[in-house]
């Protein structure tokens, strides 16, 4: 029996479930954030499933949790697989939840078929994906990665001024995995991790496994734009400075400056600030975030100069600055690791497209460590971040088969 | 001694520095809107003032407040003056708040000088007249004139979802004037506002009375676009209903549509609401109002269908929806009032010009029950709706030199 074959699809699913339980809301969402009790719970009920199934356990210091599948060989460097189990406010069942239960699947489907691979296959539910309680997201894996350190996340606070100090060890206290000391971090062969689209492509052209190859780079920006409040009734146009008609001067270029031919480039403006805000008064201020998104870095750097002389064109005669807050660079996936999960889609005869990654995903950190990939199956009308997001069992156990079959064909090269 | 002579220019100013303490902004403005605490203050204040003169004082059930000075003819009609106490919530502390202390300085002023006449005058404060918390503005006049029904104004929220019931209910309970029963409106025999001009044609043409002939007419709108919320990263343009991609389509068309010209229709875009407000979130709904003012109501009424084609027009993929908040046409004033006001102008010796209101007022309203003008002073650089909003002390009294004489002659008339 192979591995794809030891997956079951009604194991999987019940899984979900179980973990949808702890934090559900009554919308059928959860409502599960990073280090709160309820993300407690979800760790202790996987080491509870880990101790039935005799997989060793252990975190480190900033809480990844790993479920330890052991290799023939004992020197090897492991093969990781997972993802995060924190939720948004009003987040759904399968995003992040979705990447720790397949990798747990795949531990369970070697073991249920008596695979015995060369290297150790860790699963591992990384700390604080989401970022919604303590900032900044995709923390755990972060740290892992050595791009963020750990004593400067122990002094993050939530909105209620709780320090993640103090949330971490009452959750690592309530866990059963023991804590490994020292600094997160250890050296790793590969890691791929499965998660949700959270995008409707796959739907749309009815695919069951994106072939993820890359995670697209984003940049974000403020744009603030200063005018004069005068009197809507008396001001004449060529006595105005009017803040919010330079920021739709600017937004409608910007709209047309982003319209590619292959709907590749995302741009966003989510957050529009005019004030003062009443209806007539001209306004004095304009404020609004760009969020632009694309796998071409060189696109990202082009689409920002072109963003700097729209503002400079068209701003007049109100002063205008942009502030760009983050430069996240594209992340390119290994091609080994794309090559094989494409392979295993294809011999298990999965319909499958190779895609860049929307969204940020732990994978963007580990990747900064060793060979990464990742699998993305459908979710409901591309519908993620939300307490309906959705997604079905079979293309839930096919992520899972293409996975484990990938998962072993690393730990035994 | 006359009316005009018994104003005092010290006195005068120092109650606008001292309801300028109301609300007091940082900046030297006032953030004193409609129904507030700092308007209640205001309210208080001037009721203080009015009862160390002896003035009795009253309220109406939308919150006018009025201030009385009585006349030999117990069944004359009243001459009214007045303006608003309620501001922007950027605003300056002449906007309305002159045209109330004008008035009460006139009725001071006959007061010291000794002045009996055959009518009572009356000072007003009118409630919301900017319609910056609650909409729509100009709505104590209006309600008083019969323009506006009270019970429909009660159930008017502000953009927190606070019922004006339930905050006029607070202003009037903290105010010490008693409270007419019965609908607001009483017959009036004249009404006559003083105000800054909140535009730079007195200043520009170095006149001090500006003898305001007409109101240009309004139109206010709402509109409401629905789009749907989706993840910024993963969501492909053609797979979005942007509610703010379609909200910028729309003004941005708005403009280029308003661009008249002679630059004599007034076009503001000056509230705008994008939620959920999140930079990497797809805009799920925009809201934003519109303010159209020009003399001509014929020109209005062209600009609200290519609004309305505009919208039908751009909004796609997202339904949209327009809402008509306010439609106030032109208002001429009385031949009457207005050629007294010329007349005491030219014989206090102030220079003055014909001209019509750009903003809207509330004698506009008034304008429908009686014989109605106004008086201009002028203001710093045009600028209003602003907390650097300006006037020279010796403007306004020279303005309430204008007022007091007009009143004494209407209200022995």
């Amino acid at each position: 029996m192979s591995g794809a074959d030891a997956v079951k699809e009604d194991r999987l699913w019940q899984r979900h479930a179980d973990m949808a339980k702890l934090g559900g809301t009554p919308r059928g969402g959860v409502n599960r954030q990073a280090l709160s009790p309820e993300d407690a719970a979800a760790r202790n009920q996987l080491a509870e499933w880990a101790q039935k199934r005799r997989f060793a356990t252990f975190a480190d210091r900033i809480g990844n949790l790993f479920v330890v599948r052991s290799g023939k060989d004992a020197g090897a460097l492991p093969v990781l697989s997972g993802s995060h189990m924190d939720s948004q406010p009003t987040g759904g069942r399968f995003d992040g939840m979705y990447g720790v239960l397949a990798a747990f699947e795949a531990l369970e489907a070697l073991e249920d078929a008596g695979i015995e691979t060369k290297r150790p296959v860790m699963a591992v539910a990384w700390t604080n994906e989401e970022g919604s309680r303590f900032q900044p997201g995709a923390m755990g894996s972060a740290v892992f990665a050595g791009v963020y350190n750990l004593d400067e996340m122990f002094c993050q606070k939530d909105w209620k001024g709780v320090l993640l100090k103090d949330a971490l060890a009452e959750t690592l206290t309530a866990a059963p995995a023991p804590v490994r000391d020292g600094a997160p971090g250890f050296p790793v062969d590969s890691y791929v991790e499965a998660h949700i689209e959270q995008g409707p492509r796959l739907e749309t052209e009815r695919k069951t496994i994106g072939v993820v190859t890359a995670i697209q780079g984003s940049r974000r920006y403020i744009v603030t734009i200063d005018g004069e409040e005068a009197h809507a009734g008396t001001t004449p146009r060529a006595a105005r400075k009017d803040a919010y008609a330079a920021a739709t001067r600017i937004a409608a270029a910007m709209y047309a400056a982003t319209t590619d031919p292959d709907d590749t480039l995302r741009f966003t403006i989510g957050r529009v600030e005019v004030s003062p805000g009443s209806p007539n008064t001209v306004p004095g201020k304009a404020v609004f975030t760009i969020d632009m998104r694309h796998p071409d870095n060189a696109v990202l750097a082009a689409h920002e100069a072109t963003l700097e002389a729209i503002v400079a064109a068209k701003a007049a005669p109100c002063p205008a600055r942009i502030e760009r807050v983050t430069n996240v660079p594209p992340t390119d996936f290994d091609p080994t690791v794309i090559g094989l999960v494409r392979d295993k889609a294809r011999s298990l005869g999965l319909s499958h497209m190779d895609m860049p990654s929307g969204a940020g995903h732990d994978a963007m950190h580990i990747a900064k460590l060793c060979p990464t990939g990742m699998i993305f199956v459908p979710c409901e009308r591309g519908i993620s971040h939300n307490e309906i997001e959705n997604a079905t069992p079979a293309d839930l156990a096919a992520g899972a088969k293409v996975l484990v079959e990938v998962l072993e064909a690393l730990a035994n090269r």
